[in-house]
């Protein structure tokens, strides 16, 4: 294979109680990527997208990917690079992440599918490095897998994958920036154990309700008494559009990432539909620009478009 | 029904990362139950097992969760229960919720299959309240569900039964005395966040493993970085007995409840049956008696032996 195209969609980690355990794909938004296997030993990257940002591939999100797998395999090829991004870089839905998978997946591809799931997140993670200074897989690992994934440990990577629950998610980026490491800051170091306990029951009632397709159970595991009431008042309008999105029926919410993204599950499209409604009014009202976005739950993440 | 005889089993709490929200049947040790319908409104306990435990119903476990229902029903009919435990009081292989599930079970069976299974949970909670202070649910829900529980709320009761592994259980009881109050003491209010996470990626790869039956994630998800390492230290050969159970196979297990008894979970019975010599000597080898018990995991909770 000498060319790929690839749909690579935006993922929303830690589903409000999964702090940095949890991360789900979703359908839309979604970068496009296009990679050409070279005879040489380059990276050749290419933005068509205008949002600035770097096109050396060591200063390149998905040009470190695979700047590492050049040098890991001794790779006597090069790789070129087009992305359209779609996901905004700092949404907070995976934008970094959508552009290291697909240089890893990508890779897979064109060198005639050498990498397991584990070692393309393993690769991918690099990326992620680049972006936000973590070896974080979260929201790496549904871009690869699908659905919604456990990052049991990313280093070794041990990643689970859960079922893909059968429901709408609402997403609304507000065009206001919250910085990963601001987001990472303000938390407390130090958490009491009573709330922790309260967390990881709703963590196993999350999983729990993902893996049994127990919409009623995720709806009501959905609660995060530790990041979310830290992190949300760096997000403007956030209890706001909460309160009104499970008035209007959403089964739950929350930050998506470390923000300013917020996102809500519903069981129906029209629900779903409505809860856009809501958050577009809610920054309207305000002044501030937002986008919204209402797909499914993607069960399986990047999509091989042409090849 | 006018008479119902119960097998009612032992139960281990917190399953190691699930401090406080997991719970487990298991098929031995088990108490005996014999519960009849009285014509008049009164609660005559029995116990032939010489434990010494208080007989006054308003002292007894199984008396107090007989009392409230009593009241709350405004029965006319009382209860006369003979209870023989074979789950020594003390043990932390949850011998009071035993009486206490017994009790509301055999109720529910006496007068006519009224309750629910939240119901029960409910009102055996009284009986935990009475033996230790709190009205926790952890041993009580998988007695009366059986496999393994979820407890996602105990007021309101909020239970969520999860699959049975088919696993075997060792579990060691050594005759020491650890208070449950003192087992909570040592415990430190606050933790670290990032012990916090680690903790429920554990739990969250420990339920996926339960729903899906993966032994092997099970396994490496039996990792208890919080309290474990606290409460250890009033166990006397924890370490030595956790070390050489994993070397002889053993998928991983800790302590049981808030202890003194330590269990090992084993694919086969073979290994489960090697780890119970392994804990027999370590405790023989230091002069402290103890009781051995090999059993799979309980599908199904209290049986009814007989009505």
């Amino acid at each position: 294979m000498k060319k790929v195209t690839l749909k690579v969609p935006a993922t929303i980690a830690n589903l409000v109680c999964g702090f940095d355990i949890l991360g789900m794909a979703i359908n839309e938004p979604a970068d496009d990527m296009e990679m050409r296997l070279l005879e040489t030993p380059e990276i050749i990257i290419r933005h068509t997208d205008g949002f600035g940002l770097p096109e050396e591939p060591a200063e390149n999100v998905a040009g470190v990917v695979l700047l590492k797998i050049m040098e890991r395999l001794k790779l006597k090829h090069g790789f070129e690079v087009i992305i359209h991004k779609n996901i905004k870089p700092g949404s907070g839905l995976g934008s970094s992440a959508a552009s290291a998978a697909g240089a890893a997946l990508g890779a897979h591809l064109l060198l005639g599918n050498i990498f397991t799931r584990e070692e393309m997140v393993y690769y991918a993670m690099f990326g992620e490095e680049l972006a936000s200074g973590a070896r974080h897989a979260d929201n790496i690992a549904p871009c690869i897998y699908g659905g919604i994934t456990l990052v049991k440990s990313s280093e070794p990577v041990d990643i689970i994958p859960l079922n893909a629950p059968d429901l709408w998610v609402t997403a609304v980026h507000p065009q206001v920036e919250v910085k990963t490491s601001d987001a990472r800051e303000i938390l407390r170091k130090n958490i009491l154990l009573k709330d922790a306990i309260q967390q990881w029951g709703n963590i196993a009632g999350l999983v729990a309700g993902i893996q049994n397709n127990d919409h009623a159970l995720i709806g009501r595991s959905l609660n995060d008494v530790i990041i979310e009431p830290v992190r949300s008042i760096l997000i403007p309008k956030f209890d706001h559009i909460k309160r009104e999105s499970l008035e209007a029926g959403a089964l739950g919410g929350g930050i998506s990432g470390s923000g300013p993204s917020v996102f809500m599950f519903s069981e129906e499209e029209e629900t779903s539909r409505t809860i856009a409604g809501i958050m577009k009014s809610a920054y309207d009202s305000t002044g501030i620009e937002s986008l919204v976005y209402v797909s499914k739950v993607n069960p399986s993440g990047i999509r091989i478009v042409k090849d």
